[in-house]
């Protein structure tokens, strides 16, 4: 009984991801869907990214926080296109949000759109937002151990970024650990192993994104939408 | 019609929970639901405590896991009853599950249940396991802001545990932001600044719930159950 109710919510917000996805793909926007534990570094994340790549590229960012919107608050001074969802105590997006809240950007001109999922390692990894791909963010205060004890994000995502590698030094870390299980799960997954606030790793983030949007962008050019 | 869904579910999760507390209350049975971010300190929390309190009381523990047992095969050398609930990529425990694995422990004679929840700041708090009280840990490498945008467990918590103090000099944490905003959420609640690994706070932290298992254990002696 619960199990079917539980398909039928999934089947719906399923239907909706695959029309935002077929959205997407006529827009030629980079859709991108990080997901992480609350407080590994998800709006520091995109207030780097957007230091460097809003003169490049056209973003836009739909914030999802349960509550508050302390995390656009402080992307506001980057004067790009914000959309907060608050879940009302809810643990994750879901497509029917973010299909509601598209009409406020200019698809046509964006390049690239952010989705800052709620703070939960488990629940936004299993909802299909319609995104190009999902990102995973976890930091090494967090324990080498998250990929073997949460699986099913670090399968479905297209990319890791390790945060927090200056305070790894201070902690029981254990890299090789941390990337054979990951390795175990996603054999071909690229791993970022960065520091949001030192600055480690991240050029070789913005290229690696850079890459996406581009060959996202010349597909829309060759396509003429 | 989604809304109705759900009250039901929470229903049915009331009732049982509900048949636990008052088990759990004949038994006297300390019953300490404890819920964090993944990685904030949990298992180490327990490894502390199982130290400590071993010699004291009668400890046992219900991990909650997505998918492993490596947080029970890290309690393995305590001695003390364990019992593994694998969700399956469920986010949380409910009281259903607690109540079947009820069995597997001698009640009468045990002082102090811990509940190791899933790693999740959310889904966990909006499901009553029929816990004595929910116990928060956060840890300051998540951010001084967890308070604000999860309000839900720390309205509910009788207690919280500020984990990994040792690195907060390499943080911006800001711990007065942190109390204030709890404070406005739970004027009175405790909290205890901690560091599992290097010891700060913890004697505090056992001499805090010694109190709470000493209570339960005197109103056991004088019902004489």
């Amino acid at each position: 009984m619960e199990i079917r109710i539980m398909k039928n919510i999934l089947d719906r917000n399923q239907n909706r991801a695959d029309m935002v996805r077929s959205l997407m793909y006529l827009k030629k926007v980079l859709m991108v869907n990080i997901i992480s534990s609350p407080g590994a570094g998800k709006t520091t994340l995109l207030e780097r990214t957007c230091e460097k790549l809003c003169p490049k590229f056209s973003i836009g960012v739909i914030e999802g926080d349960i509550t508050t919107d302390r995390d656009a608050r402080r992307l506001e001074r980057y004067n790009i296109p914000i959309v907060v969802i608050n879940t009302e105590g809810g643990c994750h997006l879901d497509s029917h949000s973010i299909s509601k809240v598209l009409d406020s950007f200019d698809l046509d001109s964006l390049d690239l759109l952010f989705i800052e999922n709620v703070g939960n390692l488990i629940c936004p990894s299993q909802f299909d937002l319609g995104e190009t791909f999902k990102l995973a963010v976890v930091s090494t205060t967090e324990g080498d151990d998250k990929p073997a004890k949460y699986p099913m994000l670090f399968r479905e995502a297209k990319a890791v970024l390790l945060n927090k590698v200056d305070l790894m030094p201070y902690t029981n870390f254990n890299l090789e650990s941390f990337r054979s299980d990951l390795k175990r799960l996603n054999p071909n997954i690229p791993v970022f192993e960065t520091s949001f606030t030192r600055g480690d790793g991240l050029e070789e983030w913005y290229n690696w994104l850079s890459d996406q949007v581009v060959s996202s962008v010349n597909s829309k050019a060759s396509r003429g939408v």
